[in-house]
Formats: structure tokens, sequence, C-alpha cells
């Protein structure tokens, strides 16, 4: 095995060197008129600017906590301080592929716009191109990074508990980025879109994306920001938290392997993955469309057909490398057995986002109903999709309860940490798709900016819609993936810890349960009301522009764009401080007054989190698309409500909540449950 | 000990007879004119009408339950299906406590209008002398039936354990009233308001309590049947689960009780129960205000002063009922560490009241914000109040864990059960002040519907302001003492089903854990689908009216009140079922599987139930109080913004949200919680 392991980083570098290729690629295709240019140059601009800003900030923050790190782990012996290198790898790695992914969007959506001038094929092939890059990048640079780290401290003649522990840092440094994407970038993103619209529409009267509108390009950059970036290091850290947890639990194994399997079980992560990355690729060339095609069908081919691919590959994969069978703490494992966890988890994965497809598609019932009841005024449309939200945690949560105890029953912890992972090797394409959405968003955009004919505009909104769906399919499987890796490391976390059992009838854990069920309650609040108060600044300045800038309402004079991407990123970053402390505070402060009572505030965050994340997230995409579907023309007992009808207004409200709810408040606690698991992982050493 | 025992179940009768008394007092006061007393036959026959056609309904489910636990416990030995007999009697005492209390609220509405004629004092002594009839009987039944019970229980020469399981059949049947009055109550309060307000203003044009809207008498009779009897079934409810899961707790102390005090632990909480009784009658004459005077500053002086004279009151009882120190499983007992127990719930339960006023009352920031927040429309109005009742979680939850961990800290799990007593203790005024509202609610509503002068409509408003805040602190009241009591209920169960721990790290308890935590989601779902279905017939039936009945808009013929009454009563008996069998058949179903994992699934519905109920409640209390300010006049910036405004458009969206929110889905969950707890505790002696 001692060759092979070179293997894993040559994966990363493969996976990179894909997204080079691509990048170039897509480089060279045409942008079509100096109008269509100049808006994507505000755009790309702007979303530079925010990333200045947050990795400004970002630079202090790691730099203060990396200190912490090595400060709080140099008392233990003479090396456990690396542990704050592997976080500022982890955290570098991180940022990089967010920076290198949104560059190549901010470059993909106005070519996707000049494509569709030609045909919906060639669209979809750049706008899909751009995402592979984010998705490329966040897997390469994860395993790149991690593997390397881990062949390097493999090297250092420590034994394995300590490698992994130092190794754990790369997590920490990744959820940091994923707190700030996440978090910053969902509160980004929807004080433009939220700003932007009230403004606009309530206040000046001017319809969405019109060019005249100040925040228009924020609302834009925002996409980019929130949906590009933000995910990608969202999935970035579910990524490496999976690999992780997996090698935790895993090296408990290493005493009782057959001789050669030795490390068998700690390298099987690592090698999941870079299978993953391989078959990833291969499924980015499924994705073809034709003029007058479905790209629905082309996506889904994509990361079916991967997933597909990715059973029988794991089957032979897990077999070679695992031994038949091994007995450790009187459970018998067996290499078929693992093979049936990570299975579970990737079909738990797929069977979420179907589901989640179903609560927020505008062709099933939810969103149809949540239409209708939108005749009735707003306070029925909010009403119902609140109830659409609620409802769809069901299906979701037992899917999760099923491939835990399913995950175990064939693998032990072992086995609910490779479900994680068997979800998450797929991440490359996966986050192809998903980031596809907001380039074609993007490019409808740039296309109603640049007054380009309707034909275009309509192949981007078919584009789009498509986009809408794999947005909250990505986002079920984000939190899916969440889920499963917060309780991996959850398991990571009890056995570094050396805790053997959390016994809820005990009050101290009771108590934790209860407080950490409540942080997510507490954090979409913050997150909500941080939303609101960027937009509200955002209404002000835009008031102001239309007020001072002489022309503006005609068309004549530009407005000042770059002020409103300033107001975003200020925002962004003053509100995400906040939430972010208290992500990061409450298992520090929780774990030194008692180890026990941490495990009932990860197991409540974890629990609630979910619930909150699927509510939000539904509730929002299914709001969204109620709106979309009365703008294609609702017909209910004879009549019919279409754009600029009550109906329509109504589900503007709906979709207006939603906003914050799904793509700033929801998707954040993703990173809360994961963040607290890790920071758990990390300070475990030091409470056991 | 002996003879004293017999001061519990008179200290129920001297409550039933307060209660009788008071009830004389009232039906010797003047009902006004014709007018009046036609529109108050009618609430009183809609009322009447509910109550028969849910305990038809309810005879039924209760003679199948009582047969089905008669059956079941009658394979263990001769006398285990008394247990059906306790049921019985337990559903009889809480269904006749909602009869008799509601009987009196719709005898006191007109009442206390009429009193508003001549001045404020009269009016409120009334309306708080209708609302402490259902107080003194909920808490008198609920003594009586069960003291009378467990001394009949204790001449069988059963062992004690025996004695208190057969008891706990009581708490089951309480549950079952809980569970209709409470789900089918808020179902059908929430259809009538809700279908009577759009119904009334978004298509026929007219206002709020007019009489010719066919829906009103049904949205005044849901005051009474949601808020009158479904808060008193509520109540009962906790109020004899914290007792019997106390006694449960105090049961296996008897083996190590000094001499003469063998019971001391077990009886206490029927000793606690009855001082609160006293206490509480004593507490109503605190309640008295002068014209002018402030009616909030009167009930408040009534809560906490029994409260206060509780605390006094307990010490004095516990020190001489229990013994002064006793050990069990190397725990260490004091009467002192018990008596410390109950303050601390005590002291909890007014926090938390005194909390939910913050963020509920018009007076504090959250409000005035969900205010200001209209001004920019629905959206931002919806967006703010979903903030606030997210955000009014944090500190219940904190107020409740510091609760649990230092009330364990005193005497264990009997102190968290103390706890819940004490809370609860005071719940005969408690439950005055609460009952108040919806009679001071229909006392404005008749003298709306009466065409009384505008002075006596101003009177009656000041005395419904201030019953929306002691609605939303009952509520908060409510919420905190399900949780307590379903802890207690919890501790109960771990020990009649023979559990010594519930790990978390058991994968089979993580997802009991997160399938517990997923039922309160959709639960509320189910609640908000079905007065959303409910209020559809509603405006339907009145959409009718209009057509058909002649004369009807122009005020010259009588709206069919009846046929509105109807549908909202068949709705909520209808709607009710499915989220019924939902609490009853998941313990059932998940225990007979894995007593362990019910336990996960208790822990879960409790933690997340709580959080859910408390946002609701919250959020709807605050919507609804954010559009009495703007009606009371906002001032913003320079401007005003009134009744009419669109920022007043806005907040009645948002309080038309509220109201599934805060009426139904939300305190539908303390059912939820409690009445899956008191299945397991049941069902435990069958899956040990």
């Amino acid at each position: 095995m001692d060759m092979l392991i070179y293997l894993i980083p040559a994966s990363g570098l493969l996976a990179l060197l894909f997204s080079f290729f691509k990048n170039t690629w897509i480089t060279k295709k045409e942008q079509g008129t100096d109008k269509m240019i100049e808006i994507a140059g505000h755009i790309k601009d702007g979303a530079i600017a925010f990333l200045k800003t947050e990795y400004k900030t970002l630079a202090i923050f790691v730099t203060v906590v990396a200190v912490l790190l090595a400060f709080s782990n140099s008392g233990r012996d003479d090396s456990s301080w690396l542990i704050s290198i592997s976080f500022i790898v982890g955290a570098v790695c991180s940022a990089l592929a967010g920076f290198l992914g949104m560059i190549a969007a901010t470059k993909a959506n106005v070519r996707t716009t000049h494509a569709a001038r030609e045909g919906l094929g060639p669209a979809l092939q750049i706008a899909f191109s751009g995402g592979s890059i984010m998705g490329m990048n966040v897997v390469g640079l994860g395993i790149f990074g991690l593997s390397a780290l881990f062949i390097a401290y493999s090297n250092m003649n420590w034994d394995l508990v300590k490698v992994i522990n130092v190794l754990s840092g790369f997590s920490l440094g990744a959820s940091s980025i994923a707190l700030f994407a996440r978090v910053g970038g969902g509160i980004y993103t929807k004080a433009a879109d939220v700003g932007a619209d009230l403004a606009g529409k309530v206040y000046e009267g001017i319809p969405e994306d019109d060019p005249r509108n100040p925040a228009t390009i924020a609302d834009n950059v925002g996409d980019n920001v929130g949906d590009v970036a933000g995910m990608g290091a969202d999935l970035f850290e579910s990524y490496v938290g999976a690999i992780i947890g997996s090698m935790v639990l895993g090296a408990a194994f290493t005493v009782v392997m057959p001789e050669g399997f030795t490390l068998s079980a700690v390298l099987l992560p690592l090698f999941v993955a870079a299978l993953g990355i391989v078959l990833s690729i291969a499924g980015t060339f499924f994705v073809r469309v034709k003029e007058g095609g479905n790209p629905q069908k082309a996506l889904n081919l994509g990361e079916f057909g991967t997933a597909g691919l990715m059973v029988v590959g794991i089957y032979f994969l897990i077999t070679a490398v695992l031994p038949e069978s091994w007995i450790y703490n009187e459970f018998t494992y067996t290499s078929l057995g693992v093979f049936f966890a990570s299975v579970i988890g990737l079909a738990a994965g797929s069977a979420i986002g179907l589901v989640t497809e179903y609560y927020t598609g505008t062709e099933y019932a939810p969103v149809k109903n949540i239409a209708s009841q939108s005749i009735t005024g707003s306070a029925t449309n909010i009403i119902s999709g609140l109830g659409v939200g609620m409802m769809s945690t069901a299906i979701p949560v037992m899917l999760i309860v099923a491939a835990i105890i399913s995950a175990f029953h064939f693998a032990n912890l072992y086995g609910i940490a490779l479900a994680a992972l068997g979800m998450l090797s797929t991440t490359g394409i996966q986050l192809a798709v998903d980031a596809y959405g907001p380039i074609s968003d993007n490019a409808g955009g740039i296309a109603e900016m640049a007054n380009l004919p309707k034909e275009v505009r309509e192949r981007t909104d078919k584009l789009d819609a498509v986009g809408n769906t794999t947005a909250a399919i990505g986002k079920g499987f984000a939190i899916g993936s969440a889920a499963l890796t917060a309780l991996a490391l959850f398991s990571a976390y009890m056995i570094q810890a050396e805790i053997s059992t959390i016994d809820i009838s005990k009050p101290v854990i009771m108590g934790g349960l209860f407080l950490g069920a409540m942080l997510p309650f507490l954090f979409s609040a913050m997150a909500m009301g941080a939303v609101g108060r960027a937009a509200k600044e955002m209404i002000i300045e835009v008031g102001r522009q239309f007020r001072e800038i002489k022309g503006l309402r005609e068309g004549t004079a530009v407005a000042e764009y770059s002020k409103c991407v300033e107001i975003s990123t200020k925002a962004a970053i003053r509100e995400m401080i906040l939430p972010g402390l208290l992500a990061v505070s409450v298992p520090v402060a929780v774990g030194f007054v008692s180890k026990e009572m941490l495990a009932g505030v990860l197991a409540g965050v974890t629990v609630s989190g979910v619930l909150m994340a699927i509510f939000q997230s539904n509730a929002g995409g299914a709001w969204d698309n109620a709106k979309k579907l009365i703008e294609g023309g609702l017909k209910v007992d004879g009549f019919l409500y279409g754009k600029g009808s009550d109906a329509h207004k109504a589900s503007v409200v709906g979709d207006t909540v939603g906003d914050p709810f799904k793509d700033t408040s929801g998707p954040s606690l993703n990173i809360l449950i994961k963040l607290m698991s890790v920071v758990s992982l990390v300070i475990a050493p030091l409470i056991k």
C-alpha cells in the first residue's frame, strides 16, 4: 500500500488539472456585446471586492485561532502545535477553492448569455463547465491538502491517533472558511436581493434586474458570493469532515487488523474520495443537451450516472482495500458490510434530493397548493408555505434515521462515517450542478440588463428554472451530508474525548440537549435579523442615489453600483461576527465545564439544526417556485392568475420571506452543526 | 398521616365549592339589553353544540381506549385492568372541568359587557370571576379525582408501584381530553377566526365582529372553545401529569424512609397541590381595580401574590411532611433540598412568563420592531416576526435548563418532578387569569355586535389588551410546565420500563431522537393545514349566505350563524383525528420495537416540541400586538401609521399568519409532548 497512497494526492491534482483546462476553455469563449462585457465586469469586480474584504477579515481570524491552537496544544508535547499548520492549510485550501471557483463563475455567466444567443446546448455547456470548475477545485484541493498533510505527518514517527488529531486542524480550517463564506455570503446575497427588490419594486417602481437600480449588481454578485462560493465552502467542509471523522473511527482498528491491512480502514476514506473524483470527472461528460431538449435530464444523468458508477467502483475498491473481515470490540466487521454502509449513504443522499424536489418543484402538489393559496392573499400563502416546509422534514429525517441505523448495523460507527462519505463521494459533480444554477441566474440577469432579444432571455430562463430545482436538491444534499458528517464527527469526538456513554437521563446532558437544540433557533434569528438590517441600509442607499444622481431614473446616468456592493460587503462581514462567535465559543465554554454536557449540546444542535435547515430551505424553495408557477399562469376554478394579479403579489411576499430562509439562515445551520462538532473534536484532547 | 390524607380531597371540594359560589354570584348579575342576551345566547349555544359533538366523539374514543387498556393489562394479574377505571375517571373529571368552566365563561362574557356600561372595576370583577371558575374546577376536579382514586387503591393491599401504575390511567384520561380540547379546540377557533376575517374583510368588505358576518358567532364561540376549554384541559393535563410523575419518583423512597415517613414523598405532591388550591383562592381576593386603574396590575398582584404566599407555604409544608434527610441510591435527600427544587420551578415559571411578556408586549423592542418593519410591507413584517419568535426561545430554554440542572442538584430526579409541580402549584389562579382573556375578548365582541356606546367598547378593549398579554404569559407558562412535566413523566417512564441509561451514542437512540424531534414539525404542519382547509370551508359558506340570504348585506335579515358553528365543529373533530392518532400510535409502535428507542423519541419530541411551541406562540403573540400597536397609531421618522395604512395592512397579514401559530399548532405541541410521555408511561409495564 505504501506507493498506492500517492494515488490519493494524484487524484486531487487530476481534479485541479481538469478544472484548469475547463477554465482555459471557458476563457476562450466570446463574451458578447460591450454592454454585456461592462455588466459582467461590474459583477466580477463586486465579487472580487467581497472576497478581498472577506479574506482580509479571515486572515486576522485565522491568525488568531492558529496562535491560540498552537499555544493551547503546545503544552501536550513538542509537536502537537502543528495542528495550527493543518488549520492554516485547511483554511487556505478552502479559500483558494472558493476564489478560483467564483472567478470561473463570473467568467462563465456572461459567456453563457452570449452562447444563449446561439442556442440552448452551448449555453448549458458553458454554465455547467463553469460550475464544474468549482466542483473540481473543492474536491481537488480538499483531497490534495488533506492527503499531503497526512503523508507528511505519517513520516513523523507519531502514533496514529496523534497524526489524525493534528490532521483534524485541517477540518477546522475548512469550517472557518465555511462560516465566513456561507454565513457572510448568505447575509450578503439576501441583503442585496431583498434590498434590491424592495427598493426597486416598492419604492421606486422599477422592474427586477433593471440596470437603473443601483443594487442590481450587488444582487448578481450575491448569487456568486452566496450560492457559488458559499455552497462550495459548505460542501468542502462536509467533505473534509466526513473524511477525517471516518479516519478517526478507522484508526481504532489498527491493533486488530490482519497483517498488511494495518492502515486499511484509515486510508479507505481517502481512497473512496479519490475514486469519487475520477468518476465525477467521467460524469461531467454525460451532461449534454440539444436545442429543445431538457437540461434537467442532462444534469440528472450526470448526477445519477456518477452515483451509479460509484456503487460499482466502491465495491471493487472496498473489497480490494479492506480485509474480508475483522473483529473489534466484539463486533465483526466485513468489507461487504462497509460497502453496504457506503451505498446506504449514497442512496440516502439521492433520496433526500428527490424528496426535496417533490416539495419544491413546480410540478408537484405542495408548490401548486401554495400557489392556489396565494389567491386568498399573502397570509394564506405564508401559512401554507410554512406548513409545506415543516411537513417536508418528515421523510428526509426518516431517511437519515434509516441510514444511521442500517449503516450502524452493517459496520457500527465506522459504517455511519462511511455512509456520510458515500453520500459525499460524488461532491465533485454535485457541486458542479449546484454552481450551474447561479451562473444561469446571472446569465439571465445580464441578458435583461443588456437588453438582449427575448429568445435569449427565454433560453436563460429555461436554464435558470432547472437551476431552481437543482439548487433545492443541492441544499437537501448539503443538509443530509451535514447531518451524517456531524454524526461522524460526534463519534470521533467521543473517542478523542474518551467518553463512553452519553446518558440523556442525566440532567446535565438533557440540559445540554435543550441548549444545543435552541442554538439553531437563535442562529436563524440572528441571520434573519442581519439580512433585515443590511437590506434596510441598501434601501436607504438606493433612495439616496435616486434622489442625488440626476438622470438615473431616466436612464441617462449610471448608478453607483460599487456603493451598494460595499454596503452588502460591510454588512455581511459585520453581521456574521456575532453568530460566528456563538458557534465557536459555545463548544469551548461548555466543553471546559463538562465534556458530557458538550456531547449533549452537539446532539441537540445536530438534530434541531437538521430539522430547521430542511424546514427553512424547503419552505423558501417552495415559495420561490410558487411565485414562478403563478408567473407562468395559474388556472384555478376557471380563473387565470398571472403576473401582476393579486395572487402574484401575494406570492411575491412569500418569495421574499423565503429568501433569507433558504439562502441565509437555513444553509447557515449546516455550518453551525458541523463547526460546533469540529471545534469539539479539536478541543477534545484538551478536555478529556 | 392517616387522617391528614383526607385533607387532600377536601381541598378539591373546597375549590369546587368556591367555583359553585362564584357561579351563583355571576348568574345573578344582569345581562343587559335584549340584543346582548340574544347574541350571548348564540355564543353559548354554539359552545355547547361544539362540546356535545366533541364529547360524543370522545365517548367513543374513551370507550375504545378503556377496553384496550383493560384487555392489555388483564394478562398481568387480576386487578391491573382497573387502570381503565382510572382512565375513565380522569377523562370524566377533565371533561367536566372543561364543560363547567366554559358554561361559566359564556355566562360571564355578556355580564362583563353589561358591567362595562357602569365601569371598569365591576367588569374586571365579573371577567376574572368567570375565569376563576375554570381555574378552580380544573384544580378541584384534578386533585379530588386523583386523591380519591389513590385512597381507594391504597386500600386494595397492592404494592405501591402497582397503585401508582394503575393510577397513571387518570393522567392518560386527562391527556385524551386535552388532545381533543386543545387540538380540536385550536383548529375550531382559528378556522372560525381566519375564516371570518378573510371572508369578511377580503371578500365581503365588512369590518371585524360585524353581526352581518355569519362566521362571527363561530369566531366568538372559538374563544371559549379554544382559549378557555382548551387551555383548561392543557393545564389539567400538566397538573395531573406533574403530580403522578412526582408520585412515581417518590415511590422509590418508601424502602429507605425513616419510620412514620414511609409514604411522605409519595403524598407530598398531593399536599403541595392542595396547598396551592387554598392559596390560589386567597389570591383571587387580590384582584381588584378602580375606575381608571390598571387591570394588568390587579392581575399581576393576584398571580405573583399567590406565588409569594406559596413559597412561604411550601416551606412549612415540606419541612412538616418530609423527614429532615434520607439516603437513596447514594444520594442524600433533604427536605430543604426538595423545598429549593419546588421554589426553583415556581420561579422559573414566573420568569418564563416575564420573558414572554417582553417578547410579545407592545411596550418592548421586539413588538415595536415588528411594527416598524410593517412599513416596508408584509414580507418584512413576517420575516421580523419569525425572527422574534425564534429569538424568544433562547432565554426560556436557558431558564428550563437552569431549572433542570439546579433542581436535580438539590433533589435528584425527584427534584425535577417537584420543580414541575412547584411551577404548577398556582394553576388555580394562573388559569383564572388565562380564562379572563377570552371572556373580555367576547365581552368586546358582544359590545360591538350590540351597538353599545363607544365608552363601553373602550372599557372592554382595555380589559382585552391586558388579556393579550396574560394570554401570552399563560402560554409561556403552559409550555414551561409542559416541558418539566414531560421530563418528570420521562423519568417515571424510565423507572417503570426499567431502563437505567439512554445512551445517545447508540444509533437506535440517536435515531429515536431525530424521529421524536421531527414530530413537532409534522404535527404543526398538520394543524396548520387543518386550519387552512377548515377556514376555506368557512369562506365558502359565508359567500353562500351572502348570495342566498336576501337582505343580509343590508342588515335586514339575520345570518345563519349555526351553519358556521357546525362547519367549524365538524372540521375540528375531523381534522384532529390524524394528528391525534400520530401522537398516540408512535409511542406504542416504537415502544414495542425498542423501549430504549422510545426514550430517545420522548427526549426528541420534548426538546423540539418546547422550542417549536415557544417559537410559534411568541411569534403569533408578537404579530398580534404589532397590529394592535399600529392600530393605536405608530410614529416612525415623523410619519404616523394608523388603522387603514399600508403598514396596518401588512400587520394584519402577520396577525393572520400568527393566528394558527399561537392558537393551534403552538399550543397543540404541549399536548403532543405530554401525551406521548403519558402513553409511554402507561405502556411501560407492558414493554419492560
